[in-house]
């Protein structure tokens, strides 16, 4: 079984980001209300149901009704916020640091899932990161937008440290939470710091 | 087991009508015959596909031979009827028709898929929603546009609407059939009377 | 099983080919060296993870480390080759040859694994194809262009070409390893013919 604790805080915590995140995405892309509710919906559900896919269970978001509800309160969320901000959304630390929050709590459930799936240490970090950039990636390709993964180095980069991370509190033996937890931490604080200092890694 | 007289009745119906409607869009994005066999082999396969890989099993158009063959039927068909359309069709009725018809039959087939699977209800509809929606999306990112169901509010809408009445039939113990040909009528209604009387929801 | 020697030396050359494929197409695409590895990476292990899903089990790319340290490998030759070669890449043949290397591999991987899975006839041929042309396809949409699978007639025929002589190398007894060889083979060679000679099929 998956330590259920640890991943029921970060699945309902990447939920509601992502659902915020993925709204406000299709608000700036110029989608009426229902664009907005289906994007919100795909982003928050997207790298969850891969990663379900990849470790061939049947994803959570149909077998469950909890994943869908938390995201379309995320995506009600979204719709008031959407109100507040006027304006473009696509820069707005509103959307990046709920962007970031989603990719954080995402990559610890894969990694999670990784581990009671048994995979490989490579896989582990592989999967915690497909997870993470997954919702967003698939978001950005249905509205004709280069995913984030491929034009900004730091979004999958902070996925792949926290995994690692990740792998080295399970090796020392921390106790349960403290691997997904470090793993959250460690991504949500890189992908921030990356996006305030505008790290870029050179050109080929 | 699939209640299988609904469900090869619905898919059959579905792989010809999406078969159609996929070959005719790629016809209108300019492609060649090559391209509009891929697009509408695609088209016709690919929410089945995706639906089979949701619920975990070997998706039945690699398992058999059948879904393949109906799907090349339809590819035939609409190379017959590119030729006698000239012109645009992008809004032509024959593209929507089999367009609306596809997204009904498959709405159908997801949904029993999905109460065989035993998902939730909750996963019923979205199961359904996401077979009839599939196909179609996954063809419109191949040609690089928006995929119509962020586009248009009432493409997914019927669909959700259908999967709804497709429980409610369920609930009321309706017998064999009667759901999903219910699912199916009302998704076809809802859709077309959506194109006819241009509804839209509002902006956010 | 498997036959696990065949299907491991085309693993490894496909893994290296589309490697490097997919990395000249990022630097093409104007990505920078993070956008090359991940596209570098999705390219050599989307096909074959997509297949593995679609027969219903854990993708190798998740749960070995092999395939993941082969890929990186390409990623790095593929770094070295950019640099040597300056300006245009997309149809320099160290691109259109390590991508038709990437295609023959790769198909032959599929149709080995879907003879293990039992599929139908039909369902390996198929599976081959999708195998084939599955991870350019994924790079090509998430940088934004439609694939080359629909652009280019010759670049699915030559897998379904391969698959049937697969299944023909099978169907008369051949020993290990010719079935496999043989599609690789004629894959590659179809596909570098049609580059050469600008095979193309009329327009519907």
């Amino acid at each position: 079984m998956v330590d259920l604790a640890p991943f029921a805080v970060m699945n309902v915590v990447g939920l509601l980001a992502f659902a915020v995140a993925g709204s406000l995405k299709a608000a700036d892309a110029g989608l009426d209300v229902f664009g907005v509710a289906v994007l919100g919906v795909v982003t928050a559900l997207g790298g969850g149901t891969t990663r379900d896919i990849l470790v061939d269970r049947v994803p959570a978001s149909l077998a469950t009704t909890g994943d869908m509800s938390v995201a379309l309160v995320g995506v009600g969320l979204a719709i008031v916020l959407i109100h507040m901000l006027q304006g473009r959304v696509r820069d707005h630390p509103a959307f990046l640091t709920s962007d970031a929050i989603g990719l954080a709590a995402f990559t610890a459930t894969g990694a999670l899932v990784g581990v009671e799936a048994g995979v490989s240490p490579f896989g582990v970090v592989i999967l915690g990161t497909i997870t993470g950039v997954g919702g967003g990636s698939i978001a950005d390709i249905l509205i004709g937008r280069v995913p984030v993964v491929l034009r900004d180095d730091f979004y999958a980069t902070p996925a792949v440290v926290g995994g690692l991370a990740f792998l080295a509190a399970q090796w020392v033996g921390a106790p349960t939470g403290i691997p997904s937890g470090l793993c959250a931490a460690i991504v949500f604080l890189v992908r921030m710091a990356a996006l305030r200092y505008e790290w870029r890694l050179p050109r080929v």
